[in-house]
């Protein structure tokens, strides 16, 4: 047996160029010059963003007896997000160089030049931390302006007229979305505590500093679960999502030694949160956030109900009591999620780049080929194999008769099963199934084969 | 046999108001007073919306070999719009009231009350069209001022500073955007003509009057497959679109009479579509848009490749000839699919409301009820048949204990079929399936439950 040598993945820059070539990942607008912190899902990204979504809306909504979902829109009313506070705090601290006019964002420069974490810390404390230490201009070395705020979200305006009146802005989280509809939902799907309503949607942060591929974006996804309970059931309910997410990456396939969980410290927490913690997956520039399980009390419906005059309470039918529910909630990012999916997928071999999805991620699950392209009676076997599976899978047909290039493409995409048709098959019925973690190969009946690969896909 | 009456639906009113109540679309910010023009999906909703996307994703991309998907962002380089024509020309003809401010589209004014279309017509034109036959202000009665041309794009800005340099939009439509990739998905998937772009998305449009429920709303979603073909074939594979969108539809349950071709007139054809086509779905209140069908020629990657300098030509290996690709487009409203379906599905009968939605499209395929909730044995029978399904369908467990009601509940969510367990399903093993429609009840036997609700879904 021959040893093979297998690559991790080695840094975010070839992941994001492999992602372009093989048609996962394509950075926006190219033609135009591009815009930082925007990325346009190709032909084969967008399959598996399709299939993280649809496993985790399976596991959260459909599986479960206690969750619904919703859909809201992502231009959103002001009130909203002056009662959450991001208007007044969804901020970070920037700084401008005095000669080149560049922009910095204050906590990064602290955190990257001085190790130093500012979370929390007051504007002129920053300013002075950085000034103390020398910290200058990353471009020219020329001399920061003082730190100031500058608030993340997107605005526009809704109707004819640009004026304060109108203003609207794009939703920077999907959370607050779920507690305006808290009554609507709980009165019409007749819930009772505890129960969530769980949403995947688009979210956008006018990020300063985009950075590390699909880590920091300024137009996103995220796959949300809100879960209402009855106060005092808090570190119940925080555990046991704590466990239930975590298990979740661990069931598809990422191993337990690049996943760990990161309490954030009292300097981190928003005023209003109770417990929070990360998970994060290990990428190749080091430990990064891919979720967050929150304990947010009962801030927001509170804050909700106080700033719209209404009320937003339940009432238990068994206690006949009337008091606000907690919420834990499980939010994580698709984009981060996909990320890690690929990190930990991608493989360089010997002779070839793979990526070793678990299948149920895989975009394509069974790619068909012939052996050659000119013998009629191959291709014509060969495409009716295809016709067959197709009915049951994803499946991918290649008729360019070139078996190695056609197994070197499927092995990077993902594809987990291979199947040729070869001159034996016109005989025997059966085909060569090649595995793509293994490349080993073995004869099936065609028959027997839709069976076979659902067994394999399970 | 009892004679059943059955009255379609009423109203676009009578719809919203039930869409509201069982938990399908709520008016978006109810809480803060609502913002016209924007709608949340509730639990059962963007279960419907979701089965709609993926039976339109299923049967034009993954059925078929030469269409691929993408997914691309809603924030928008402003040269795409420039280069489309949209920021000179996306625009809608508004009048203001001279007394009440008021606003209102001439256009509508014009079809409204005076049952002229005006589109292509200079905005002077209408100007003098309305105060000849003295159209005035519909609320108040005041005078209208002069026709003005309103860009419908939102706006917003990208990056710390406002200022015209860093202006984004909001996509109006999906369109562009595979335009834009054109070029990195055809190279990353190794395609060759004919072959489509498919994506699935939001849009967005500052309509001034947003009307008719989810119709014409300000925030939507879009799916639209943009096929590349060679010159000439126009008019084949246009012929060919048309059949296989309407198809769609049909297959789907909504009935011929309801639906209809309407060919655009040449002041409604954009200056560079040589035909368009639309799929009309009879509303309650009339016929309306619900897609499009459009020969787009080779306008759209002609321009861009202009604007941006990029070469977006595609170079045959057969005849070694480099061309323009031409393109047909098909692009329909998810919205505006879903708002048909409901229309069609959503019928009062003497005692029920019931959606005859296609078993595909239903938000629960299959409920379960125990038949009493006061005794363990059928509840655990029930409980145990619930667990089971649910690993092949989406399935809802309702212990209330009151078939009745629980019946009613899963009509109107247009739930196919219903199975009660009862006293006798302890003895026989069997339980009671019950059909949506004809409400007829079945008793089948649980080890053939699974394989017989698989045949009924098919």
């Amino acid at each position: 047996m021959r040893l093979q040598i297998v690559q991790p993945i080695k840094s975010i820059d070839e992941l994001a160029s492999f992602c372009k070539r093989a048609g996962f990942v394509f950075p926006s607008f190219e033609i135009y010059g591009g815009m930082a912190g925007f990325y346009d899902y190709g032909p084969r990204g967008v399959e598996l963003k399709n299939n993280i979504k649809a496993a985790w809306w399976k596991s959260i909504v459909q599986d479960r007896e206690d969750v619904v979902g919703i859909d809201a829109v992502t231009v959103n009313h002001p009130k909203v997000w002056e009662a959450s506070g991001h208007v007044a705090s969804f901020t970070d601290p920037l700084v401008d160089c005095k000669s080149c006019k560049s922009r910095f964002r204050a906590d990064h420069l602290a955190k990257d030049i001085l190790n130093v974490d500012v979370a929390g810390m007051p504007l002129e404390e920053v300013t002075t931390l950085l000034r103390n230490k020398n910290v200058r201009c990353q471009k020219c070395k020329g001399e920061l302006t003082e730190a100031r705020k500058y608030n993340l979200m997107f605005k526009t305006h809704v109707g004819p007229i640009e004026s304060d009146e109108n203003v609207a802005y794009l939703r920077p989280e999907t959370a607050q979305l779920i507690y305006l509809n808290f009554k609507l939902v709980q009165d019409s799907a007749r819930l009772k505590l505890p129960f969530g309503i769980a949403q995947i949607g688009r979210a956008y942060r006018n990020e300063i500093a985009p950075r590390d591929f699909l880590f920091r974006v300024r137009e996103f996804e995220q796959m949300e679960m809100q879960y209402f309970i009855k106060p005092g059931d808090n570190k119940k309910f925080f555990e046991q999502w704590k466990k239930e997410r975590m298990n979740w990456y661990l069931s598809l396939g990422i191993k337990k030694e690049n996943l760990r969980f990161r309490e954030h410290i009292k300097t981190e927490l928003a005023h209003y949160a109770k417990a929070a913690v990360d998970i994060e997956y290990k990428f190749p520039w080091g430990w990064g956030e891919i979720e967050g399980v929150h304990d947010r009390g009962n801030w927001d419906l509170s804050q909700h109900s106080k700033v719209s005059g209404k009320d937003l309470s339940y009432f238990d039918d068994e206690k006949k009591t009337r008091f606000v529910p907690n919420i834990i909630e499980v939010s994580a990012g698709v984009d981060r999620t996909f990320l890690a999916f690929m990190c930990e997928a991608y493989a360089t071999e010997a002779e070839r780049i793979v990526l070793k999805l678990n299948p149920k991620l895989s975009p394509i699950k069974v790619a068909v080929f012939p052996l050659v392209k000119n013998d009629n009676r191959i291709v014509k076997f060969a495409g009716n194999v295809f016709s067959d599976l197709k009915k049951k899978f994803v499946v991918y047909y290649d008729k360019s008769g070139n078996i190695g290039k056609s197994y070197r493409r499927q092995d990077e995409i993902g594809t987990p099963f291979c199947i040729t048709v070869d001159f034996d098959s016109l005989k025997k019925k059966d085909v060569t199934v090649r595995d793509r973690d293994t490349m080993k190969q073995k004869r099936v009946k065609v028959k027997e084969l839709a069976g076979y690969l659902e067994k394999q896909l399970q």
